[in-house]
């Protein structure tokens, strides 16, 4: 159990972070208008996520309704049906909304303050696509916390702490913990603080089974071969509810849980506001590295949130293993988008120029024949020789600097996401770098270098 | 068997190599000498080599006599009384002679235009120190060779087909195919067609065991743990004949006897020369490689070739490691002696200029806290963070520069030979390593460009 002064901490947070009961009103209010307005449609609509549990936090103004289609509707159907819904809706209260993309589309709009996701989903205890589950979800944990409601206010505060230290949220932005995910946590550790007791030992590739659904922890790793870190879902043994948990959030989190342990403070409760450079600081700054900055600007259109980071997630690695393929090294890479148009993928590299000719590896000469002839074929004019038994030739490289690289990309865009293929894309090099974005994009510099 | 035109072209290279009558009995009378002149001492002396069992080289004028003593006799008397013999020997005949090491040491000069090489060793059927198994091995030899005469022209074809392949001699020099096991592998194979043939196919693994001393081939890489490639001694189960045989050296020949019997030529049996390029030309082919050339140049006094190049490879590695440890590429580098007093390693990186920064990577979030904190400790100025999973942090890199690397080298001398360590060291740099050494390091560099 905590002690007092850890008492009084918690104490104090939960009053800043608990919505208070006129909040509660109107986020009563606006969903009792969106249900109103669903009525008229052949969809049985449900109020889900941490409104419905009762877990969120005061500044999260986050409405998620699910509309429930009959088990007998045809994807495509319910995919059309669940998006005319939903703009129906926002348009009918005079709102604004957009279109994003998790397993479906879905339609997301503000109203009175609160952002709105009308979702749409299969009813029924068959569970035809991921979505499906979360009103089971909602339901496991209301349960739990029926019998216990103290709990609220743990999973508020583990909530508050995540946010803080950027590990909350299952979407590709963060790719940290979902709010279901540390609910879950929250009631199998039975608090906070026995959470993140817990947490602090975990390792990197941990396996937790809270309800007990297997018999054998130590085969899930084979059986959810994508993941390192596995948490059962309660309400589905076949489901990884940290599966879109990164390897790094997940190591951020271990830390902050550990150090937060070791001396409590509200500074971990509050993100940390760290003053942005401005961009002749920068750019002395990132100069002095001495390594080779490269970065690509893509301009675009509006992306949902998810299908943008992820896409640019997938662009910025095919970036750097185009860099490696050529012989260069990257230091390191980083990705930001201002959501809006402009996303961009930066290249710090630690060596950026090599020489024209270099080493090319043959077979080795006790390979089968054929594969020696074809080495010898391929380079004949380069004068294979041997070493250390294998065929070696000293032939021609392609590209002696990284701004060839930087270009070659542009031009093929291999392995780069979908739409970023068809973007306008530009390179900018070394301290222009520091002009390829807007102030979000100064943040992002200050954090990095 | 061979065809026509394959056994005219052996029998002229035959006529070539063979040594004459008039030879034969020069160096009859030079043996003599020696013998007669060994006979007062309380040694037994013993005509060894190929010599004692006629597989020289007409242009080889090798005579090894091994002087034996009691077994009873301690081995340091054994080293002081061969050397006094030996130089007693050459003062005596009024010859040049010098100190070199094997085993032992021993003394070896020239008599009539003849490498005469005085050896100590031990007398009886027990082994005491490896050089004592030589007059056994030229015992099996000549054996074999009496019961099939015409097996010395074959060895003398392969003798000569090595030498101008440059993988003949076991010495540190060559690290080659030594007199000894060559004869073994044509007695084996039975005749130089048909050692050809088998070595075309080796492996550069492959375990020889010519007697069958042992019944499971498999498991004499784990006895033999040095060496990959292995010929069994035929006088000593537990002897690798081909220890000294590097894999350069083994799969150069290989490669050399599939492309011979593919075309058979006298070329294969005289070395190719090459035209020396001049310093300018050099200079030139040097630059236009884009690397980045250092070369260190040793100035000694005069030592045996054995431990000459033994140290100096030493050298050369501890070279490349340095380099590689701080970070840089290295291309190649070779190493070459006028084996007088100058011997230089030479360097070619393709990456030599580093940024400040580097990474340092760290233990992982879930390794054992005390590593977690000796690392955060040791870099706590340097803000340590995480990267999938891992402590990282970027710090500070000491040499930026391989000019930097190479003045750390020579003033720590870590891992040279021990003779190197007291030499006088310049370092060169680029275009200057042209004139690290006289016409023999020009013909080294013509080859190496």
């Amino acid at each position: 159990m905590p002690n007092f002064f850890v008492k009084k901490l918690y104490h104090e947070v939960l009053l800043d972070i608990t919505p208070t009961h006129e909040e509660k009103k109107r986020e009563r209010e606006v969903v009792a208008r969106v249900l109103n307005e669903l009525k008229p449609h052949q969809v049985d609509p449900i109020l889900v996520g941490s409104t419905a549990k009762d877990t969120d936090l005061s500044e999260d103004k986050d409405i998620d309704v699910f509309i429930r289609f009959p088990p007998e509707t045809d994807l495509p159907t319910l995919k059309l049906q669940g998006l005319k819904i939903g703009k129906q809706l926002f348009e009918k209260l005079g709102a604004e909304y957009e279109v994003d993309y998790a397993q479906h589309p879905y339609v997301k709009g503000t109203l009175d303050g609160f952002k709105v996701e009308i979702v749409p989903c299969y009813k029924g205890d068959k569970i035809k696509s991921s979505v499906d589950r979360t009103p089971q979800h909602t339901e496991y944990v209301k349960k739990r916390l029926q019998e216990k409601p103290h709990l609220k206010g743990d999973i508020r505060l583990l909530k508050r702490f995540m946010k803080a230290q950027n590990v909350y949220g299952a979407e590709e932005k963060v790719r940290g913990f979902s709010g279901y995910l540390l609910e879950v946590l929250v009631i199998y550790y039975g608090g906070f603080t026995e959470t993140l007791k817990a947490s602090s030992c975990w390792k990197t590739d941990e396996v937790i089974d809270p309800l007990s659904h297997w018999s054998d922890k130590k085969t899930l790793k084979y059986y959810f071969t994508n993941s390192d870190f596995i948490v059962i879902d309660p309400v589905d043994r076949d489901r990884n509810v940290a599966a879109a948990v990164s390897r790094q959030k997940l190591a951020e989190y271990i830390i902050h849980a550990r150090e937060f342990l070791k001396n409590p403070s509200k500074k971990y409760f509050y993100p940390e506001k760290k003053q942005v450079k401005d961009g002749e600081t920068l750019k002395k700054m990132l100069k002095s590295r001495g390594t080779f900055f490269i970065a690509f600007k893509f301009t675009h259109e509006k992306l949902g949130e998810n299908p943008l980071y992820g896409q640019l997630r997938k662009t910025e690695s095919a970036i750097q293993g185009a860099f490696e393929d050529e012989g260069f090294s990257v230091f390191k890479t980083s990705i930001q988008s201002d959501e809006e148009n402009t996303s961009i993928v930066l290249v710090e590299l630690s060596v950026w120029s090599l020489p024209r000719i270099k080493h090319h590896l043959g077979p080795p000469v006790d390979a089968e024949t054929r594969h020696q002839m074809r080495f010898h074929q391929k380079y004949e004019n380069e004068n294979p020789y041997l070493k250390d038994g294998r065929w070696v030739v000293d032939t021609q490289r392609r590209y002696t600097h990284a701004r060839e690289v930087a270009h070659k990309i542009m031009k093929e865009k291999a392995g780069f996401g979908k739409r970023f293929r068809q973007m306008k894309l530009e390179i900018l090099c070394q301290e222009e770098v520091v002009a390829a974005g807007g102030c979000g994009w100064l943040k992002h510099l200050t954090q990095y270098l």
